[in-house]
């Protein structure tokens, strides 16, 4: 805001900060679409002569490469050579924990999955240790398939997390696990260099809200709703995960829907997860006490005509429209969109809640197509994490490229 | 982000901006407090020099005075004079349009109350014209009090607010008024320059939140909480208030409490209004019908004992921690605070509402002290009005220094 007119005195350390950011900004102008430098200068505002020199480093640091011609551009002169994001540059990894199941995900720099692996695991209960050990051997395989080498890992889990330590997982029965410590060992045992990565974490539904929001069709200000074991949520506002003061936002699993209903995990009475996760719903249709994947079964059930599925399904898409309409009234995003596992039951969820909806979101009418599917699905949280490693980079390769 | 040593190109437009910026960043300083011109330099990285010519900038458009001597700073030399807000610099108006009555507030650059009226006036029904040659009285009387010159005037109202139009206030029985246009004839009248004043307006709970941030002691993160004839709310998130994708963020009064529960004015059943709203909590205490201010009556039987009027607010309360447990979980607030008539009711409210927050908000604990009462009370609304518009100025007095 501050600049030469009025005098501000500048120092060395700005002009580092302002080269790194300037890479942030040819770089982000790259990672639209392949660019000529001239192209990259018209777009930044910044000279020609600069962005050559920015581009040399981008490309020494292997985050770009020269494509060759640049597409004509109508201007009189050679086409330059176009930049590109390099697809065999660093890559973001992503890994998730689930309850019955772990994956990895390897992307490019561009974003593209370039290899994915989804194992099943009975998670619940098992020391953490266990669980690491096995999913540093699903990671090594999808690195070593991806071909890229990895900038850093980000973790999603099924829980709270604030500072990199899982601190509740009422679903794994984990408690203040230091996730970057406990999966380190395990990753290191190999001495290919996995171990040292910086190793990051976050709630799957936030996860999934991001790749919504980076990957999806989202719109700026969404509530996105996921369930794998539990009920998850993601607020995005202005295209930004809202966090809430203490990293805690989110939990509309425990947003009371009726009130004097059953006695919640929590403590609690007639939260939404008592009617809309998964120990509720497998209830309700005649399948407490079911193992292993209840998405699927009862996505194959309801899709086979099963009543009790079915009537399962709509009661917990009521409940799911109950809480979602009071999200709507109090933030007012553009759009619902069901993720996750709810994406896939949303057949047989959608028809109750876009009734709760329409019955209960009328300070301005609900539009029945601001209730969305996410097309990524059961995949958001562990895309997000990956592609967020990523991101990260194209918004500050400064430490990448020495500068 | 961009600068000289990558070679930007700067026209004369970005110094124009760039001393607009640097008005807005010497007034901001001085905003804060006192302070001679060498201490604006220094914090504001600007030389003495650019601070001077700003600073005679800002004096000649009466928004900075001299104040005399400077406290002595301990350094060598004599100290320098203390610049200063104008407190007869430019004003701030607010106006409130209520169900029962009509509020002005002036206040001066510092923030400070100049004038206040507040008039018993039975809006409800009323053809706008009406109310505003009413409102446009209590305003010339504020101002001539105050003698001040508003540089502006905001409205606060109850209802929905879009493109300075007040679209729906059920509480008054208004729709689609488009406030400025319809309180200009009445302001003009006088020919004292009044009707000419940038007028903006906004929904009462949202100016009764931003009161709360800019002059209670809010954290960054809250939900305030209000009630006049309706339940309104605010969100606030990093500082800022949320408005939503369409600009009907806050409608906590239509958050579902008891989904199954009395059928409310908006079509639902079970919101929070037919819980803690006027009409329920009247109803509830044996006093259905009756007219006038309810929340000094029922302050006034509760605070003697009167016990239908207890339970009936103890039953709000009840009602007010469930949604606020709503919110809580999926916003995770630093704060929730009770503002408006709640803050009168408070006493008797809070019990009630701290046992439904403390039962129904788990995954970390609640914590009694986060549930607090505004001291700005029944005035918060007016005072967010007032006030919002010398923040303004002080944000970007370009247009008034003719920068």
């Amino acid at each position: 805001m501050r600049g030469e007119p009025d005098g501000v005195r500048a120092g060395p350390a700005s002009q580092q900060g302002m080269r790194r950011a300037n890479l942030a900004l040819v770089l982000g102008v790259i990672a639209r679409g392949p660019r000529s430098r001239a192209e990259v200068a018209a777009e930044t505002g910044l000279t020609r002569a600069a962005v050559s020199s920015l581009a040399e480093q981008l490309i020494s640091a292997g985050l770009v490469v020269e494509e060759g011609p640049a597409a004509p551009s109508g201007k009189v002169g050679r086409p330059g050579t176009a930049l590109g994001l390099n697809p065999l540059g660093p890559g973001g990894l992503g890994a998730e924990i689930g309850v019955r199941h772990l994956g990895v995900c390897v992307v490019d720099l561009r974003g593209e999955v370039r290899a994915v692996r989804r194992q099943e695991s009975a998670n619940h209960g098992r020391p953490p240790a266990a669980v690491m050990t096995d999913l540093a051997h699903l990671i090594r395989s999808a690195v070593a398939e991806s071909g890229l080498r990895p900038a850093g890992l980000t973790l999603a889990v099924p829980g709270l997390v604030g500072g990199g330590v899982l601190q509740r997982a009422a679903n794994l029965g984990w408690q203040d696990v230091p996730l970057a410590a406990a999966l380190r060992p395990a990753l290191r045992l190999a001495g290919d260099g996995l171990g040292e990565l910086p190793v990051e974490a976050d709630n799957e539904a936030n996860l999934g809200g991001l790749a919504e929001r980076w990957l999806g069709e989202s719109p700026e200000d969404f509530l996105y709703v996921s369930a794998e074991a539990g009920v998850g949520a993601a607020v995005v506002v202005g295209g930004r995960l809202l966090r809430g003061a203490r990293g805690y936002a989110g939990e509309l699993g425990h947003v009371p829907v009726h009130p004097e209903g059953p006695r919640c995990a929590c403590g609690a009475h007639g939260c939404l997860e008592q009617y809309a996760g998964e120990t509720a719903v497998l209830r309700a249709a005649g399948l407490a006490g079911v193992r292993g994947d209840w998405v699927t079964l009862l996505a194959e059930r309801a899709g086979a005509g099963d009543e009790p599925a079915r009537a399962a399904l709509a009661g917990a898409g009521s409940a799911l429209g109950i809480a979602a309409a009071g999200a709507v009234n109090l933030l007012d995003p553009a759009e619902v969109v069901l993720g996750g596992g709810y994406a896939r039951l949303a057949p047989w969820l959608l028809p109750a809640m876009r009734r709760e909806l329409t019955f209960r979101v009328t300070v301005r009418p609900w539009a029945e197509e601001r209730l969305t599917v996410s097309r990524l699905g059961r995949r958001g949280p562990l895309l997000g994490a990956a592609v967020g490693v990523v991101r990260a980079i194209v918004a500050d390769p400064g430490p990448l490229t020495g500068g």
